[in-house]
């Protein structure tokens, strides 16, 4: 069974519909937002445990998602650095860079897709 | 809380990548492939428990997806009828049918707007 990103609450609803995106790959691993955000974090971050605390989950859950991440592709996302005082970094690996780039682009790619039939769906079971 | 579809288990991987999605909408209920499909599924079947059945989710987690897709949209997606013998009757109603329509509509336009995408996410962190 898959680790799966906790599905991000948002505080409030969104003010136009908005679309989100899951990939099934063949390797039977998923790729959704969350794990996405994460990755981008431990980029912005350079260290797990940072970018782990940044999205408010735990250490464990943050490397659990990236021991996922790197099963479903074969090949590590992150790197790591055992540091000194301070502790370890960790980066983006080039296959964790272009994951998080055709994630994003098909983002944009699916959200342009779909613009005109949501502003359809917002009419779906209004009396106007 | 909104009421969640429950994640379907597929039994194998897909043969090539494959997209789903999610609409998060305005009232701030979310429509995905769980509560659509139980939707088709009660229009074909005509009952909300033997949709559910063919779900394999329970009469009453059934009812709550419906319940929560009311919620949502602000009007009913299914009509029920008090039967006789045999028990009641459901079907959409023409806001239920309309929300499947544009949801089967949004997915078939983002699908083929990532599909060139999805080629390239396959290539990620292979080394061929």
């Amino acid at each position: 069974m898959a680790a799966r990103a906790t599905r991000q609450k948002t505080a409030e609803p969104p003010s136009e519909p908005r679309l989100s995106i899951r990939i099934d790959l063949t390797s039977g691993g998923r790729i959704g937002p969350g794990k996405v955000a994460l990755l981008e974090e431990i980029g912005r971050a350079g260290s797990i445990s940072a970018a782990g605390r940044a999205m408010r989950m735990s250490y464990r859950r943050a490397w659990e998602l990236v021991e996922d991440l790197n099963r479903t592709l074969g090949s590590p996302v992150v790197t790591t650095s055992a540091g000194g005082s301070g502790g370890g970094g960790a980066s983006l690996t080039e296959a964790g860079e272009a994951l998080v780039a055709e994630y994003r682009a098909i983002e944009a790619a699916t959200s342009l897709a779909a613009k005109r039939h949501l502003t359809t769906l917002t009419r779906v079971g209004r009396k106007d």
